[in-house]
């Protein structure tokens, strides 16, 4: 029976992918199997598959056999990077009795591979800096500015003591980097069961949430100023590369760090004296948060490491492309974890996997892209988009000179479709998503997407209000910006390619296994993505992507889908300095008023904040123009590709072509960001205090927010160049359509 | 040394008293004293004062002979009224061990009066309905209509069931109410830790927060229909007065319910199944809430009371004013407690005792009021303001005829000044803020207040805009809509007279004593107001408008105030009704495109809300007409009294007097509100929804919001009338001016 069906599947996928992109799309969908998927992810995610994990090398081989077999063009190229395997993790609580804390997390019964830690990697986290301090304990919140400003109105200070952080807020490497910034001596990240515990969902293994003994790994190297090899920054640690010394590595953090869980993290808070936390600094722990800092007690933190080269292991696939070979289709997802990996990242590689077959099987079939498909599994995301950024920054030149779009995956989960990216693919991505059915509903994503934004509002749940507002015109749903936190970062912001980011999620519970032992197979099949539905169907996104861009006459892009998010933007900074302004008027006029003592309690006393100097007007009258001419030139580009863009002969389409080659660059500062060169992006980077979360037009913004207002005014006349570059390499594209 | 200073004090206050209002106030201050107060209040407290309580009658007989001595004409109206004194509450979990939960709370070793408890009452609620349920529990979050109607779009209903709701989100009675209408057997409300537990502060005695064996007991007999003796609806309780059958009282409960603590709800919460209560239902507890509902679990809840008439002591005591005798201001505070009752009610009743005992003093050195001033001790305030009720019912005819205001105060503590009521006094009440100096800060307590707001807001805490708007302008600050809650009720809402009701608080903890036996002196002096500097600080507030009510030539009021805030809450009816029409018109194109299908999730599914037809367009042009009406001649009064009220001669101020008095009952509809004829006033009522919290305009406004539109439009012409009358009213006063 099994037989019969794949033969006749066979039979049809031949036939079809000779004619319409329809046909082949539905034959490609037939070759995507969610039970070869959860085949492939129980076994990828059966041991510890971090940097140096002999399984993890084991799965990298494994993957080249297997693009090899589907017909892939493989190879595994390798880098070797600086990374710091620890030795040891200490923390007590001093006191009549030591209280040992940390440690490995322990087995679960229901929870199979955790029985399985041998050579697992201990909770801690990459690139903090080694060390063995003894001292009193600050709460520091989420450990952000705000967070520090609130402190130091009621009178705390983390100099001279450990800054016990929780997880959230803002990206995990802020908080020991602002700790070291503000004097602290040690630092630690606890997961609050607000966060992912307990609030959130029931806790595992009866539900998917974080149990007490949870813990969260990552990475804090710096990512902010740059990620990658921090011995290596800006081109690629091949073997023998010239490196930098760790101690002049800035990413590389100078206090030690650990994560703990909320089992560990209750016998310290519990304990800790000083005033009564603010507010907004309150998790859901069972007694009062208190800030510490008054000497009531005692930590020991010490963490050693070996800081030695380790090597890594990137899948390489290609697939070239028939007609035009030089233009790069690159799609990624990494396949290192921190311990088994299961969600973050091996569901998503196993969604990419499904799609190599898939291509892989429609090229026997005698189908060939128009352009060259790349498809990687990156090694080393984890402790820093290492194996990502090390490829692209030894690739920069070819890439500049081919790569088309970058598709990048990570853990994926049950729930509704979530894209962030380069806006010129806005209109691709919605297209897609109405062809692709939720395997949970049978709406398209689009549809349900559009059907949760709307009732979500009417629930009375906050909804972003383009969102909302595209989801009742039932018009193209806006996508995200792109920070950081996964592998396109280099290709977008370093490179100038540009770049989506795609996904499912929203109704898994993978944030309470998250970088713990328990993302494992047990908990994903049971919590994440049952049956690996969407993993089929984030197969099926992002294959009709990659389909529709390889094969595209001209990648199919709406730049004034670019033009109108850059508008955007360009009004919400505005704002942000007349906000500023009026804030920094309110703040002088309470403070010349005593209103901060008056409102005070003096009983828990909160001192005024320090006096600012009023925001200025900046001059963003270049910006305005630029963004205007961009408008015109999109509007102008798009209606030409419109009109004409069907009939062009060879030679013209070659020149458009060309002229489209690269063309993201032009958004590109060459003197990068202001102290972070390595970020060459003029709309999109991650924020130098939210990490992950994106901040566009960011050279101004991030200038006004921080009160550089030198800064703002050079950024705004570097962005207003950049997107006026842009400008003008489209009316060039105009031009040759005619 | 104190005796000297003792005889100056004497001295000055007998020199000034006769001289000018700012000297008579200041010998009016000189005579509170902070430590008088602590005394009485540790006396008052030191046993349990619930109606019927031997120590409740003590504290009557005391005080009567206190304002005898300070010189006023006293007396104790005695009347007897429904009151169910518990005989058992029983509370089990079933199961293999039955677990015994509930019962009495146990002392703490730092909080001297806990250990007295001898003739303490269990925790319990007054006016829920006999009987002994066994059966499964529902967890319906704060158990108000909106939870109600999420527990149905997940298909949970409480029908034959125990309903479990915590405290909070609006008044005690509701839920009971609302649980008995859903087809409950039985309910239960405990007080959860992120109102007023460790979410909020520490926990006593190491702070104020409500410990995990604290109870609020209070009341649930049905305050929105009407308060008061159950049996007796409109009328007073005298001795012998026609009783209505307990069985017929539509305001006492039918299902069992009982208060307990979130140690005891802990063990039921922790033991339920069904699916993960919505988001908003979690509380602070340390484990993922469930609704239950699925027969996992089984409680007996019982409870037997006696229902006896006991005795109500009100202590009421006059002094007869010079002038004007048969103008009444009347002031009162209540004396009964739960248990002990520091903070609720007894420290709002000891600064109205140093008011009392202040005014006798001017009294004595040769100054009397023009008006009569009343005090009132009321007894029977918690199990539903019974004294205050039954008197007022009782005097009905007289308050109509002679009272000018009534000013209330009720459990006070440290922090800031917080005033409700009849908007024509809000002047009123800012003058005097800004004559009354703070305790903490020595700035004006309307200064400070100002300064919170402002402060507040700055630092990103919810303000209201009008609120914010007067602070940040330096004008009038807004006094808020009295709902219920307080003695004012009958005075305001039934026999209407303008109503003040007033605090200082904020900045103490006497939340987490609420209502138990916690509510004791220790907890008072330690976390609620130390030294009582607050309980001063109120006495010289309210002792201002007693004064200057009483005073005045002519009541300090200023109707362009309450012209101008009842705009404000017509622009609220219309801006609800549009909202609401908005809101039908996105239901209905949510269903039809099966939106609420699609958001939802299988694996925890929510079902679509029911249809509903659309909010039509209410007639509002006789409000808006009379609004308008109000305004004109709301400004011609106060224009008038500003230009010649100083120089009006005796004949025509008599004559401006008598049209001024009972001018508020033009505000009372005839057929009170629809469906509880009780609440008569056209501009304020406790909201049928909220309990505690005013609802303004409220005929109009609760009928659009419970979509009985022929009451909206009924209602909309019953207030323009109501409204019209008062602007005709002052239009007769504004021509006697001339």
């Amino acid at each position: 029976m099994k037989t019969v069906i794949l033969a006749s599947l066979l039979l049809g996928t031949s036939a079809l992918a000779q004619t319409t992109p329809q046909a082949r799309e539905a034959a490609f969908d037939k070759s995507i199997s969610a039970p070869e998927q959860m085949g492939w992810l129980k076994s990828l995610s059966s041991a510890p598959n971090h940097v140096g994990a002999a399984h993890n090398k084991a799965n990298a081989l494994w993957m080249l056999d297997q693009y090899k077999s589907w017909g892939w063009d493989a190879r595994i190229e390798e880098f070797e990077v600086l990374y710091p395997t620890p030795l040891s993790t200490t923390l007590e609580l001093l006191g009549p009795v030591t209280v040992k804390l940390g440690g490995q997390e322990p087995a679960i019964p229901q929870d199979a591979t955790s029985a399985n830690l041998k050579d697992a990697l201990p909770p801690y986290v990459a690139f903090q800096g080694d060390g063995d301090v003894t001292g009193d304990v600050v709460y520091v919140n989420y450990g952000l500015p705000a967070d520090y400003e609130a402190l130091a109105r009621r009178g705390i200070s983390v100099k001279g003591k450990i800054a016990l952080a929780r997880y959230g807020g803002g990206w995990r490497g802020l908080k020991p980097k602002l700790a070291q910034e503000q004097g602290a001596i040690g630092s630690l990240i606890y997961s609050d069961p607000a966060n992912d515990g307990y609030a959130t969902a029931d806790v595992y293994p009866d539900g998917g949430a974080r149990p007490d003994t949870g813990v969260q790994r990552g990475s804090v190297a710096d990512m902010t100023t740059y990620p990658g090899d921090p011995g290596t920054p800006g081109y690629g640690s091949v073997k023998g590369a010239k490196r930098i010394d760790r101690k002049d590595s800035v990413t590389v953090m100078k206090i030690p760090t650990l994560p703990i869980s909320y089992r560990d993290a209750t016998q310290i808070l519990r304990a800790m004296g000083g005033p009564i936390a603010p507010e907004n600094f309150r998790g859901a722990l069972p007694f009062s948060y208190h800030t510490g800092g008054d000497g009531k007690i005692k930590l020991r933190l010490a963490v050693q490491s070996e800081w030695s080269l380790k090597p890594v292991y990137n899948v390489i696939a290609v697939m070239k492309g028939k007609d035009r070979p030089d233009e790069w289709v690159v799609r990624g997802n990494h396949h290192d974890g921190w311990v088994f990996g299961a969600a973050d990242p091996l569901s998503g590689n196993v969604a990419m996997l499904s799609e190599a077959k898939a291509l892989g099987q429609l090229a026997k079939s005698g189908w060939r892209p128009s352009r060259t498909i790349v498809y990687a599994s990156w090694d080393a995301e984890e402790p820093m988009l290492l194996g990502s950024t090390e490829w692209a920054e030894t690739h920069e030149a070819e890439l500049k000179a081919k790569a088309i779009i970058y598709i990048n995956t990570d853990g994926n989960g049950r729930g509704f479709l979530s894209a962030e990216g380069s806006h010129q693919y806005q209109h691709l991505v919605n297209q897609v998503a109405a062809d692709v059915t939720d395997p949970q509903t049978g709406a398209s994503v689009a549809d349900r997407l559009r059907a949760k934004r709307r009732a979500d509002a009417f629930d009375g749940a906050r909804v972003d209000a383009d969102d909302l507002k595209a989801a009742e015109s039932g018009g193209d749903m806006p996508i995200g910006a792109l920070g950081s936190g996964s592998d396109y970062s280099a290709f977008l912001q370093h490179v100038g390619v540009p770049s989506l980011n795609i996904g499912f999620g929203g109704e898994g519970e993978s944030d309470g296994s998250y970088h713990s032992i328990y993302d494992s197979y047990d908990h994903f099949v049971r919590f994440d993505d049952p049956g690996l539905a969407y993993g089929a169907a984030l197969s099926k996104v992002v294959g009709r992507v990659v389909m529709r861009v390889a094969d595209a006459p001209t990648p199919p892009v709406r730049f004034g889908d670019l033009a109108a998010t850059v508008r955007t933007y360009l009004s919400e900074v505005r704002e942000l300095i007349d906000t500023r302004r009026k804030q920094d008027d309110k703040r002088a006029g309470l403070l010349s008023g005593n209103a901060f003592a008056l409102a005070s309690d003096p009983r828990a006393p909160v001192a005024a904040p320090p006096a600012k100097a009023s925001t200025p007007v900046i001059e963003l009258a270049a910006l305005e123009n630029a963004v205007a001419r961009l408008e015109t030139a999109a509007k102008a580009f798009d209606a030409a590709l419109a009109a004409k863009g069907a009939g062009l002969d060879t030679g013209r389409r070659a020149r458009l072509n060309a002229a489209l080659l690269g063309i993201d660059q032009a958004l590109l500062i060459p003197e990068g960001l202001p102290g972070r060169g390595w970020y060459k992006h003029a709309l999109y980077a991650p924020g130098r205090f939210t990490g992950y979360g994106a901040k566009t037009l960011p050279g101004v913004r991030e200038a006004v927010e921080e009160r550089r207002f030198a800064d703002a005014n050079a950024y705004a006349g570097h962005t207003a160049a950049a997107i006026t570059r842009l400008a003008e390499r489209l009316d060039v594209a105009t031009a040759i359509v005619g």
